[in-house]
């Protein structure tokens, strides 16, 4: 007894030392210093965001010398800059700056807008490769390289004139592009000129930044890098709570199209995630299973270094997330292994489509990975649930979800066949016609089909997410939906049969 | 150091006499204990609720001594009895008694039971006042005095009969409304007479309200005011936290016609909130940017009273709630600037109907603000912007807001082309045959083109809502119900033209 | 102010005890130990999840010592084993071995895999009693014992094969049925044989389960007992928190055929949760309305046992989920009372089909509960509602929700004329036919009617959900699905009069 009432005086002893050290101040650059002088008025949520970060107390050469596991950089060394400050504006602002189009005089310093992957890089290098190996960090290229995906991109951003009783389809304009799919995906961020501006300290000369703003995970910057690591750790806190939690992944993970952070939400998982959250701790690198939470967040299963109470490693931290992931369950028409390479664009299938499938839902060999290495990374991911669920629990859930990847893909050949009778009788122009397969009623459905219902089933399936396998968007959606589009062609065929568009005529 | 540990026993003092005046009782009126008598076991959960207010544990009086920034009440005087007693349930339900036509007597004291924002100006007249200028307040009489709405209000509520072949529509019956677009907009609260009712207590008499329960924003009161400050300001407690926090709004805007809560949830501003909220401050008046939290909810940016770490105002108070909107993206067919007056039902636009723009998409000229006041009011939410983005992140963002505007109202325009092009050939009956414009399929889906996706797109334009602006009731879903609407005119055309409808007879 | 002195040093005493005694261990049974040896390496996060538990802490005897309000256990006895230790692994995986067909022997001990309400109902025998006669242990059977359900399981899971220009519907395979319907209803769960497995420690054998993993709500265990208590109770630290908070409930209820979370979240309750809920109190037994919590949540008004300040019960615990509920809301064509028993294949409509309506809305006589039974419940979930609401205001809410049921019942009549017309004409093959009445376009769009937007509409009325009685899914929904309907009428009658479907041969 006397010995915890030692304990509780040394609890209350370290929480006074814990309340002092924050009150420390850490050695902030004289660069920094002054760029805190005017923004603190001009932009004083950014400030004080950066104030509230690890960034702002802990200089990087402190940072590398915590235990391997703890760490936070993954630099092997640092430049001498970067080894006794905190990590303000005036030390990521400034790396590279020849590299950056995007670096200006600001005072008398060479600084850059937009910090990119390979600022990043200096101290984290590890991570910063291992996105370059995610399809994340090719996002746009892999949209604005692929033909069939530019086709699917106008077909939902151009703008439909009704004109002389026909809907034509126009190019969409970049801004409308760049607010649409490369919101997520990323735009092209360029130098323009430099533009001068009336500020609160005279006025100023800026660069003039084209697809700005933007955050999408595979932005091209203006150092030429590819990718953004703000989307997820959203700056100037780069809190790795908010990285952590669910939200951040729901901010793009969240519409019909991508819905896995609504299945999450619905799972067991989420559901003891959102109930006991605030007992959690979201910030102890490395992660401990049941000691820091009792259910798993996007990044517990996807990302990141967790360990067992006795310090035992269950899964090393990646930011190249199909590492963890065998096969590919979203996006395209039928779920396939994951591609070997992070640029997909070179994909081709037998129709001359770039696409890892063909449109019968036969896999093109090559790009695709193999089943040994299907298999690691299966077993990679399996090692992460069973830290909290039983072998058999786990083998037979994979299993399941092998089940129903096969039987979506089912669900995608009869849509496709429906879809080939239209082109084929010539009421839809597709691939026979050499025409945008995305842009008629028929081919829309034909995508709400894969794109959107069987996504949700598989992705259900993939975390236990009840009714997105069933009503919502799930099967039901999927049997409705084959329905309407045979319907659809059999109304369409009747009026056709009777001279059905010339009847528009007025 | 010393100072540091004179600072901690400080805290400590400070928390003791936090806990200890949170425990000293204020002076509450006898009227008020009065009821509590009674209600602390008849309605527990009201009393408790009460208990955790500010309304409970301050007065009025001292209410006005504090800093003007910090003050919750804007009354330059108050009434005596409310000086020195705190606000409970014999202050706020004895207001104006002669005004009340749900005033009567309960135990000896005339008492009404619905508090109107005439009673809660008596302390909080600015807010009273500006509410008043808010296009909420007047939310129900702009539904029924617009005879537009009013069919709109008809094709959604009322019952369709099957009847020789053919839907019917019926008016809608009042208890319908009530629940359903009154629900938010609210109701007109009458006392229809006096009811006796057995209770705890023996048996009493109480005014029999209709179009009761109800907290809708624009609702009409039995003191003849307009409005509700319980919508946002949930009683008893009026929790500020409450107010600010964005489940507040998401009450009324997070169906598909009205979507900003989810929207916002999408959003990094979103992300940030949900991960980090439980460590923000959401009862500090004024809201200080960085200090007190470090993204904005709803409030933050449309509402509330916001300085920087040095006292500097951001932004004032006010619940007028497009003094920070220069354009009105929801609601109708095509987006434009915010009308001049609260009271919208007396525009009229070419054809008539009760709207600010025709059906081409032009603006009526007159009621609505102009292109200086709308400068005005942009820059007014894009100094709360400022607070934590550069400028030019901010004016990109405006132009792209205003790119999206014009193009989503080009959507609108095509989409309206084809409903009229139904009209004309009399397979819908619409403005040419002077009927309803909302009750028949194509012009339903002519409704949701702006009602639902248009809408989706501009307001994630304006939260930076991701996918809301493209898969989940964005641009996809704009692209294909235009393609539904060219299919469906084909088909009917096709069909009238083989003598369609005649064939339905048995 | 000296006595405040002395509380407040009696308060910093009460948290070091409180700290205290979370660190003095509980008996922990030999058994248990020798599981959690091997088992913190193998599954951590389930023994650390155990460890959070209220059962790793405290006895059953002990349990059984609180006064009567605040016991968690309901049983009147306890066998001498539970007695003096925690309830761990070797608690609940060894009860009732001989009932168990997954008993099995592990490393010396007799286990099952499958804890069962059986097994929790020797300490809890009072909730598993009503839980026995909750519809929700019957969530599977009254599925697969009713041949018109068994139709819609097959209509949403089975696989439709094109061919031949016509969709045919195959059955569908029980894989498929598990992941979908029965993921929340309920598996079969069965022992097909024993398997052997390499461990960390050697090989050892299992019992090889199918319908396996799974967490319906009524399962059919190895034990031949119904039901699961985990959905609820999550698996392994049982909390109390997690059971009590909405998003449990949300796993299954949150679809738009189920939508009750949804509705909850967007009412004034679901907004004072989700503002309030981190200072309330999760864990207390009885649950003090006003105290505890300022917002009900749906184990509040559906479930829990409720006192107020002055310990006055307010309503008892039940696990039988419909005794506050007098009228079924959801997931049949008609609203109708409450059904007698949990196990509802026995009801027959008129038509023979297994339903407590016939198709036009009247009810079957006998199986439903009568008006005096209807009343009795009612009052029991008002009296729940009368903690923080007047009574005028209750009384009217339920008012308004007779009325919301009653013209949603015309709404599901109104669609069901138009699909007879169809079956009549004999554009789809229904109830003449002898046919599958789930499986064609215009039936699944009468399904949407009173499966998806009827539904929505009443739990908005029921939980004052605003827009899910209006644009999200509510009767906006009703009536474009309605005019929808009759469409597909005209146009089908037409092209079957102009010989459509001969016109789709090649």
């Amino acid at each position: 007894m006397s010995s915890k009432a030692t304990h509780f005086f040394l609890f209350i002893l370290w929480l006074f030392f814990l309340w002092n050290s924050s009150v420390f101040g850490q050695t902030i650059s004289p660069e920094t210093e002054s760029c805190l002088t005017c923004h603190r008025t001009v932009t004083p949520g950014i400030v004080a965001d950066w104030e509230s970060s690890r960034h702002s107390r802990v200089s990087p050469g402190e940072g590398l010398k915590k235990p391997f596991l703890e760490r936070r950089i993954s630099a092997s060394g640092l430049p001498d800059s970067l080894q006794n400050v905190v990590v303000g504006c005036g030390e990521c602002h400034r790396l590279r700056p020849k590299r950056h189009a995007d670096t200006f005089d600001h005072n008398g310093m060479d600084v850059h807008i937009v910090v990119t992957p390979e600022d990043c890089g200096v101290c984290h290098p590890q991570e910063q490769g291992q996105y370059r190996q995610n399809k994340m960090a090719h996002a746009r290229t892999n949209l604005t390289q692929n033909d069939l995906y530019q086709d699917f991109v106008k077909a939902v951003n151009g703008l439909q004139a009704y004109y002389d009783h026909t809907l034509v389809l126009h190019n969409p304009e970049d801004q409308t592009n760049k607010l649409s799919c490369y919101f997520c995906h990323g735009t092209r961020v360029t130098v323009e000129g430099m533009v001068p501006r009336e500020t609160a300290f005279g006025e100023m000369t800026f660069p003039d930044l084209s697809g700005w703003p933007n955050q999408g995970v595979g932005r091209i910057n203006p150092d030429t890098s590819k990718g953004s690591c703000t989307p997820c750790h959203a700056r100037h806190a780069f809190s790795i709570e908010v990285a952590r939690k669910p939200y951040t992944c729901g901010e793009c993970h969240k519409g019909p199209d991508v819905l896995a952070y609504k299945v999450y939400e619905a799972s067991k998982m989420g559901n003891i995630y959102s109930s006991l959250k605030e007992q959690w701790d979201f910030q102890a690198v490395p992660w401990t299973i049941g000691k820091d939470f009792t259910a798993p967040t996007c990044a517990t299963c996807h990302m990141s270094l967790l360990v067992d109470e006795q310090g035992n490693e269950i899964a090393f931290r990646s930011h190249r997330m199909n590492d963890r992931l065998y096969v590919r369950l979203f996006g395209l028409p039928y779920a396939h292994p994951q591609p070997r390479s992070p640029e997909t664009s070179a994909m081709k299938n037998e129709a001359g489509l770039q696409l890892p499938t063909n449109l019968d839902g036969s896999m093109v060999q090559g790009p695709l990975i193999d089943q040994n290495e299907q298999m690691k990374r299966k077993q990679k991911m399996q090692s992460v649930c069973q830290g909290c669920h039983s072998t058999q629990w786990v083998n037979k859930h994979f299993s399941d979800l092998d089940h129903v990847i096969r039987t979506t893909n089912i669900r995608t050949l009869e849509a496709t066949k429906i879809l080939q009778q239209a082109w084929h009788r010539g009421l839809e122009r597709g691939i026979p016609q050499r025409s945008n397969i995305f842009d008629e009623t028929l081919e829309k459905k034909w995508v709400l089909s894969w794109f959107f219902y069987s996504n949700s089933t598989r992705l259900a399936a993939a975390m236990a997410g009840a009714d997105y396998a069933v009503f919502d968007n799930g099967r039901w959606q999927l049997a409705l939906n084959l329905r309407e589009m045979e319907d659809w062609l059999e109304l369409k065929t009747v009026a056709d049969s009777v001279g059905g568009t010339e009847r528009l005529l007025p």
